[in-house]
């Protein structure tokens, strides 16, 4: 089936997705299936691989390729996939970007590198990257301090909005980051600049005021997309209160999976629990969950299964 | 009245206070008098004034001694109060901490110097500054890595504990952390050290799992104290669960308050609201909320009511 | 003797001034007098006193005016003194500097506030501090990232100058930096933009470069500054290769002590040893030389006596 | 001929390789011959490749292995050869360390993964990843916090000697440094834990200094190795003011070069001068040399000729 080309409009939920292991480290790939049919299943929009919860940086190249086909296999053009396409090198980056449109990508996500400081130094690197990946590959940029360091104001936004047609989409991740949506929106809204796509990540820990300061949904990992896709639903059909009671009876188990680098093994773990994938082996370098941690996730989830039957 | 020391066994709601101002910036003292009588209606176990919501950085000498006058004149010994006395200079520290306690302090919390890094970096610090505090001047260690940058590990806690029998509280804002809880309860339980008391910070975000974790309860500034109160006094009645019902209500509010940098603004908006506080003044440099910030907070707040009444 | 104040034309060599101490940490105040006695017999153009090497955060406000009040009496209107302001309160900021002023200081010194990341928020601080000192306080940018995590595109610094008159000198300490004082001048050598002046810190690693690049000189705290005032001299009087000839000799003590924190305590052990302090004692907390870095020392200088013999 | 395995008693100077590329930004593998020949030519005692400079993190897998099995063909045994393997990810680290000591390197060069905090968090990933690589793989721990973040204690390094024989080697990086030496040197002199060898980076900026505190030479990609190397020959023949002289005059450029980030393209365009490297090409993202870059360089490779002259 055709790709859909991610694009200024798209909307809904994409899930964040991970890579599923085998308990000795090597790819489960039959996991990545049984994945692929559980999002769709809750409803997701699309689908983003090979991110940071995909563990991107730890696989080879090969199984990278491996694990890209698999999930584009799969999913088969029923929804769109953005590829995660980070590189430390440009080359690789474009290279690689280059793959996956060719494999059957909607687009790529790319960060900014580690260690851009002033306004103009991100602006030159992302003027060489999205120079380099051509008018032909959509591109999503996520903008997660939090992991980067990088911090990338409006303004820069803004310029790169009007100088690259082929900046279709913002993972917005900066937090506290409410402001900062809505000066992005005020701008498209007054007509000084283009209107793209923004999903929010971290979770979706604040997605109720996100959305009704304009975004366009959520791309995270969380491990129940269905209230993502609730909420979002809900929202855009009007009832925002009550996609925010939606919203708020799964925000116990979302703040705990919202922890930095903890967060990151809960989510595999519930995803286990769930049956969507065979185990929650996380590579090295990465956290564990201790037999505490795993009694407190059978306490949470337990409060989590009494609030959605009441 | 006799001040209260803190001490290993200090349990409850400690409040962190803001410093109020007048709408010009000005010392708003009568404020004060407000916000101590409103902490007490809620019940809280005591105070902790001078610290990061305090914007003790940003007074004068002079106005950060008539504000802790001012706070231990209200609360005439009916609480404990420990009073923020972290300085990049030790003089001045050791200094003002004396000072404190000689005005009636129950103790004084102290945050690492920003910039310290290894295990040894940091005790040879606190080896410093609590040899210089002396036995008489009980110390509530700030843990908070995310505004001073130094993360402390457990084994440098363990050693501390042994060595400085004034160390006798943790505030604790590492985030993740539960899992440091775990490891300091640990190895008090089995006799292996002394045990001290531990109060989490961070808006409460996680205070019923921090809980049941073994903490002693909250330090923390959150405009709802008397949520942080009844969640603390139905889990040691045994009512772990009946907590965390309490707690879940008021989650939405608390992730919104609980956004660093913005949340400090928030805070003192719903403080205002309350009547706690006449003016929501933030000295320069500081957070403000814009009208769409304030219409948000409006949404949030009803639906707050609604949650309570229903 | 009537104040000079420091103006975009501003030239030389200002020394960057320790706070002395006793050996019990007290203020060493004769050791002030001998200080600039030593500092003016090196011929120096001016001073700044109360920054990092004066170890300004460490002080009491008692004790910053009495060492302000010292050093301006003792130099008495020979040379202009600037005076190190930053504070985390725009308040505090504005009322110390305005008493510098009236003490007689030529300027202020003022780094931005840690924490600060994009452009915007950036020109945003200095628009509030810049307005609120006014057009008749002469301030110094301190550029300082190494310290104040702060990185200032050159982008900010041509608006700021463009907007505030009072925005008179810059010290350049952003490191590596050269390029940052190309861009600088070509745009004020083109008219673009008013000429301010640069003073270059960091020891003087790079003087001879940055002169050649259109700085007006060095503020800095390198033990000998005589070294300083002859570089320059000789660069100003057409003799750039003698300039870096005087530079070199003096290279590998300067490198010593620009390691940043440790060389701290070298410089004022220098100092001690060259009669221009009576200890060289640094509050905790901060550096400490062993008796393996006073052999090292004694190892250095002496090579230089030999260098400068030759 | 048979690889020569590095090992606790390992000194000299140990070059840091650029990595060659075209002006198209291709693998210039020519280049590496005469980069080989170029640096035995100056005596240099082993050679490290795929680091920093080696630009590992901007080439294909199949590029890493092209250039180092170029690098590993011409010098055919002749010097021993360490190996970058630093990876996000355990497995790839581990199995191209393997790959890489199959194809003849002498050891291999990790550094921690940024991020890490706590002296335990050091620890344990250095736990798992030096076990992983198992006791026939000789390492040389990579310690540069101005890259990586990480400041590895001087307690991590003492219980990583103990533990793990395969840890041969320091490359210490960390400034200020020079107590550093002296803590880890005094241990193994006092009998109290094994010697290691330690080579110092940061372009030799404290080589003097830091052989005079017992380090065993330097791994550091200087571009006038010769000057490394006649400093240690000369300092290990007994002649240490003499070792100081020699290194004294390259001071001057060195401390140019040394320039975090922009010294990275005075190097390569060093050695493109030299004859070493075809052009100094470096890939993007990375530093530029403008047109008054290059004049500043020649004034200082001049001034550099006339030193060595007379």
């Amino acid at each position: 089936m055709a790709a859909q080309l991610i694009n200024e409009s798209t909307k809904g939920v994409f899930v964040i997705c991970p890579t599923p292991f085998l308990d000795d480290g090597g790819l489960d790939l039959d996991s990545v299936d049984r994945l692929v049919d559980f999002y769709l299943e809750k409803g997701v929009s699309g689908f983003t691989i090979l991110g940071l919860l995909g563990e991107a940086t730890k696989l080879t190249p090969d199984e990278s390729r491996s694990v890209m086909a698999r999930y584009l296999a799969r999913i088969d053009g029923a929804r769109p996939v953005i590829v995660g396409a980070s590189n430390p090198g440009t080359d690789n980056l474009v290279r690689f970007a280059n793959d996956a449109m060719d494999a059957g990508a909607a687009g790529v996500m790319v960060a900014p590198l580690p260690g851009l400081k002033t306004d103009d130094q991100v602006y030159a690197y992302w003027e060489t990257v999205l120079s380099r990946l051509g008018p032909d590959i959509p591109v999503c940029y996520q903008d997660y301090p939090q992991t980067t360091t990088v911090v990338t104001s409006v303004a820069v936004l803004h310029r790169l909005i009007d100088a690259f047609p082929n900046l279709v989409m913002l993972k917005h991740e900066e937090s506290p980051g409410l402001t900062k949506i809505t000066r992005l929106r005020e701008r498209s809204d007054t007509g000084e600049g283009r209107r793209i796509s923004i999903l929010v990540g971290n979770g979706g820990l604040h997605l109720p005021q996100e959305l009704r300061r304009g975004v366009d949904g959520a791309m995270t990992g969380f491990a129940y997309p269905e209230m993502l896709v609730a909420v979002c639903d809900r929202f855009f059909a009007g009832d925002a209160e009550g996609a925010e009671d939606v919203f708020d009876a799964y925000l116990p188990i979302l703040r705990h999976e919202q922890q930095l680098g903890f967060g990151f093994a809960v989510r595999k773990e519930i995803l286990r629990r769930r049956g969507a994938i065979a185990t929650a082996h996380v590579r090295h370098p990465g956290p564990k969950l201790s037999p505490r941690d795993l009694q407190e996730l059978d306490e949470l989830l337990a409060r989590l299964d009494r609030a959605l039957a009441g």
